[in-house]
């Protein structure tokens, strides 16, 4: 097919595949696994009543299961699909119907804490891989997931020594077949690793949304109207959702802290340059920050075209 | 034409543009002035030889002149495109070439150092009416421009109270023939406005790619592999070019640092929020945030694709 995933697996590497929320990332699960066969059978549950019937209408699983106890019967690969905060409490939920042998999964995007908060809570006869695809939009819900989410996009695994290198194999299998390049690391280092790389981002992207708002000497509606400037750049990740991102800090504390501590360090020294009018230490680093975005787009992991290539149509010419 | 740009004028609006510098903005004018018949005849002049060869190799002006006092003459309109921290030297070399009547433009990000750098150069026979396209891409230079550039962004106009208001309705028109809003406003307003609008998201977006360079815990292949997370947003703004954001930060000191201020306060603040674990405080303002982007893209100055509409293609349903 031309949607660049590739063909659809000849035999399915799970039997069933239950997932425990069905929003962006549940969704676009459900809608990969089903586009390349991944799965022999779907089965979804959401705690939100609205979310199941939205599953139901858009078909995007065999089963839409009524209770997350029922959804995990039968099968042999579980993946936790909700905030953070809630990873620990759906452990607990269906923990007792899990049967031996089954692989627990996850998609958070903190890693330690989870890890803290599910494996004390599954029996001993279970496998947990925690598992991170760092991928999404700023949308949210079953509706705004799409099969390609995770195509060309890394996925992290970060099994604890005590799992069987197999297992772990399984999972990456899996993600393989959804499209995404698989990274393993230790749960410590994803999440210092993603504090810098997307949880910083967005608190700044947040916080100068918010400052832009709170401004006596410039209103909303100017904001608005000039944002072309650069600011609207910003809002696009201050749109993500709330409840996921209040998670995501709340559990990812320290890295975040740590981080950002060294983010306001640099900006201090950067306001003192501009204080003391040091064109060349201003230079310096405009020039080198260049180089890091010219390498993304090398690696795949971003567009090279102007502006994200959103806007209007150009005829800008081939010489660039 | 489905450009969006509508139909060329019947009768030009000047007889001479002369464009003074012809980087992505420049560039820009010259191809819609072009499209549109703004002028009778196009002449250009850039200080970098390799520039004008390229604008004469992709025919962008009528004239590619040698020299900028050579390029103003019979121009009854001059708009310097140049760095900010140019302009004052570029409006000496070419004041005892200019005709009595002539109107003087710029496109500088910064307002009133413009002013200051720029009108006392000027003989009293001239008229200069200061201007601020909101608009642009991370590429520079003459290939980089395109006709639409303009379309549906806002040109802010900035005149001195002493500026006849006729004088102000031509370079008006100009800017709405060229597909662009106009709004009017004092210098030092307009400063405060861009600051937060435009300024501090490019010193924070180059901050952080700065940050993220350095760390000694996390390498610069971590950060580029999965800087889909977030990051790779902020690499955008932080590829523009150096010397005209250098030159933006010195010129535009008090305002940025002031934004700065307000920016750092609040980060403190949600910093504060994450230590002490504030769920409620962080959901709050992440749940605001939102509105300002629905109002952005409700106004047409952002798409509503998601992700920009990069990327790979997408089965995203119309649910959303």
């Amino acid at each position: 097919m031309a949607d660049g995933l590739g063909a659809r697996l000849e035999t399915p590497l799970f039997e069933q595949l239950t997932l425990i929320g069905v929003g962006l990332i549940g969704s676009s699960l459900a809608r990969v696994a089903s586009r390349k066969g991944l799965a022999r059978r779907i089965v979804a549950y959401d705690n939100d009543p609205d979310v199941r019937a939205k599953v139901e209408r858009l078909a995007l699983a065999d089963v839409v299961s009524p209770s997350p106890e029922k959804a995990v019967q039968g099968a042999d690969l579980v993946i936790l699909c909700a905030p953070v905060g809630a990873m620990g409490e759906i452990a607990k939920t269906i923990a007792p119907h899990l049967a031996p042998g089954t692989i627990v999964s996850d998609v958070g995007s903190v890693k330690e804490a989870i890890i803290e908060a599910v494996a004390p809570a599954l029996p001993g006869h279970v496998h947990f891989v925690p598992a991170h695809p760092v991928a999404g939009t700023e949308y949210s819900g079953p509706a705004a997931g799409f099969a390609t989410l995770f195509l060309n996009r890394w996925c992290i695994l970060t099994p604890t020594p005590d799992i069987d290198p197999e297992i772990v194999a399984r999972v990456e299998s899996f993600w393989s077949a959804a499209g995404a390049n698989v990274e393993i690391m230790k749960a410590t280092h994803h999440d210092l690793v993603l504090a810098i790389t997307s949880h910083v981002p967005h608190l700044i992207a947040y916080n100068i949304v918010g400052t832009a708002a709170d401004l006596e000497t410039v209103t909303q509606s100017e904001v608005i109207k000039f944002s072309a400037g650069g600011f609207r750049d910003f809002t696009r990740i201050a749109a993500s959702d709330p409840t996921m991102w209040r998670d995501i800090f709340l559990n990812n504390k320290s890295a975040v802290i740590e981080m950002l501590g060294r983010f306001t360090e640099d900006l201090i020294a950067l306001q003192r340059m501009i204080r003391h009018e040091d064109g060349d230490g201003l230079f310096k680093l405009f020039t080198r920050t260049r180089a890091i975005r010219r390498n993304i787009i090398e690696q795949g992991q971003e567009t090279a075209a102007p502006d994200f290539g959103r806007g209007v149509a150009k005829d800008t010419d081939e010489e660039r």
